[in-house]
């Protein structure tokens, strides 16, 4: 029993240099370029702490001295900086039928982007065969990539490895991310909920939000929500919290494939939309022959282009993710709700109408709290997210992507 | 900057000191008599750091040596227990009309319970300066009281100390709970929501209760939810997360008093009951004359005696219920949701209708790892709620709460 407390014991001290180590890194990437004093002074951490584990991670080239930068109270002092070019990471988006491959550094900055051919219920197989091709092949060739992140469509059960439905395309349910990818690569792998890694990303990478109490709700081909909680994804007991897609808004409502009726994801993604516009007959006369995301972008393109019949739809779509945002507040009281991925692209009279819905329908002590925006990442800020999964990672658990001596 | 940086490191070093005081608190709380050994090796601490924080804990009386049992491997050793009968704790319970207060010992063991006399819109705050009394009196009559914890309805604003909405009984709102009653506070008193509150109780109180990804369901005056993730409440930006009763469960349902629409509170809430007994007519011909809980108490009791038009109305009511579990599971994805109040005196009949909506409307995957219960603790389990607010306080910061030499 000696030998267990005295592993145990040696565990958790490894564990508080770890987080010490993390803690500094994670200051440095929200914070830029700080003197060690800073640092110390932010993180209450003696100056000898500081020297000791700065040290260490100057050694590893995870972070760099940037010579002279003025401090506070005019002293001069020397800058340290996490070098965000030095190491990179991959970033897989699943999405359905589009499944996109990134390479990005730490800052979340695309280096390439490369997307798999459309992907349909019979060809699984295939593009995850590409798929494995693709990854080992951007590995070899670029030495940086220390990780790869996988954002795949929720409710994702992490601790299996699956996902439990993917409405529109369930032939994903079969593939065990985990075990297709993670189990056997070369480099720490990482899978989380699409919607989760949008969060992230929001977080790392977007100058704009500013708080901890962040929602994605990620509105697209499937309907989805990452939540952080005072700095923390919230899980949920199997991973698959904040599913806000198959949240019923109405329980005398459509029917879903995962069970329920109702579910807002039923109203307002893109297939919810491409079904919209083929009930409305000839609005868009070769509707048929167009991707959910096609046809959707079309009808945006419509009404902002002044045809009314498309701006009505517009609106109800709207309506209903405005519905979906006064379920967010009262579920989970964010300060910061990003709407993004594809019907974010309808831009300011869906933003417009979401905020007619909320200002009607919310608690006015949690709306006046509460901000409301569209993403100003790319619309595949899943691909952002999945980078982001691999880089949050990095910066929680350091140790495991470097060599410290 | 020097001595800021000092005081930081130093308050750094306390809160080590206290994080692992209150991990040793917990561990004695939640797993009964343990040896030294038995609890470095579980919390991976030095038999050093435990017999220093052991010494100080146990000179200041809040734990004590239980003399010779036997550990593991069949070696005697001394035990260590936490003292939960050293130190009292207040609790008060606001539900809108019912104001209860109790004292209760550290293991939620209610020591005495009083009422105060019933409440209206127009005498709230002669309950108020009742309650100043009440309390001022429990604690000089009972020097072992540390601590006072009250469970108010939700949605209650925690930086603020208001609640923002109590639909039917809206005069609440006007009460500043911690300017009325924490600022003069001659002991630490601590406000949480009701339903926030009997999640707690649920955690610490109840030996059924063994994950520490819980809901508790809170279906009474109001309907309210507490939700801890990973052992931590989910509080939001403003301490409002988890309003299940203002969710929407109908887009074109009820107006509620919150603004919006549809809320689940409207539709199997005691007051949405007692409304449901009226329009049934001669049912329950003396309806008019009782209260929402006598209203819905009666109903319960004519069901359990086989009135058929009785048992039709609480099946009706228990499939709202279950709508909101299949919310809870898709919005928070616990393991455990402990059904509690007035509603859940409906007993075996409502869970038997709540398990039937929600094994036709829930993900497979995540209802078959998910156990539903009604909560074993008494129907007031708000005012237990109201003592395990305290209790929690005084097991995370144990330093506010006794001398420590």
């Amino acid at each position: 029993m000696n030998m267990t407390t005295t592993t145990n014991a040696t565990a958790s001290q490894a564990s508080v240099s770890e987080s010490n180590r993390s803690r500094i890194l994670q200051h440095l990437y929200h914070n830029g370029i700080s003197s060690r004093a800073q640092i110390a002074q932010a993180l209450g951490l003696t100056p000898a702490a500081i020297t000791k584990i700065t040290a260490r991670l100057l050694e590893a080239g995870v972070i760099a001295e940037t010579g002279d930068f003025e401090g506070s109270k005019n002293r001069r002092s020397i800058g340290l900086e996490l070098d965000t070019t030095r190491f990179h990471v991959i970033g897989v988006k699943f999405a359905r039928s589009l499944v996109q491959v990134g390479v990005f550094d730490l800052a979340g900055k695309p280096l390439s982007v490369q997307e798999l051919p459309k992907v349909s219920e019979n060809t699984i197989d295939e593009s995850v065969a590409l798929l494995h091709g693709i990854i080992d092949d951007l590995r070899r060739k670029d030495p940086a990539v220390v990780a790869v992140g996988m954002a795949v469509p929720g409710p994702y059960l992490r601790d299996v490895g699956r996902t439990a439905v993917v409405s529109s395309m369930q032939g994903w349910r079969k593939v065990n991310f985990l075990r297709e990818f993670a189990d056997d690569s070369p480099l720490p792998l990482f899978v989380e909920q699409d919607a989760r890694a949008g969060a992230l990303a929001q977080y790392l990478f977007d100058p704009n939000v500013t708080t901890d109490c962040l929602a994605y709700y990620l509105v697209g081909e499937g309907v989805g929500l990452g939540v952080i909680d005072h700095g923390a994804l919230i899980n949920g007991a199997q991973g698959a919290a904040a599913e806000i897609g198959h949240i019923s808004i109405d329980i005398h409502g459509k029917p879903c494939d995962c069970g329920n009726v109702g579910c807002l994801e039923r109203y307002c993604s893109t297939p919810a939309i491409h079904e919209m516009i083929l009930e409305e007959g000839d609005l868009i006369p070769d509707a048929t022959e167009l991707s959910h995301t096609e046809a959707s972008r079309r009808l945006f393109a419509m009404a902002k282009d002044g045809n009314a019949r498309a701006e009505r739809l517009v609106r109800q779509v709207a309506r209903t993710v405005g519905f979906g945002c006064v379920t967010v507040f009262n579920a989970f009281n964010p300060q910061h709700i990003v709407i993004g991925d594809i019907v974010a692209e309808a831009g300011p009279m869906l933003l417009e109408e979401v905020r007619h819905v909320v200002d009607a329908h919310t608690i006015p002590e949690l709306n006046t709290a509460t901000t409301i925006s569209l993403s100003s990442l790319p619309a595949d800020a899943a691909l952002n997210g999945a980078a982001a999964v691999a880089i949050t990672q990095f910066l929680t658990n350091p140790s495991l992507f470097f060599e410290l001596t």
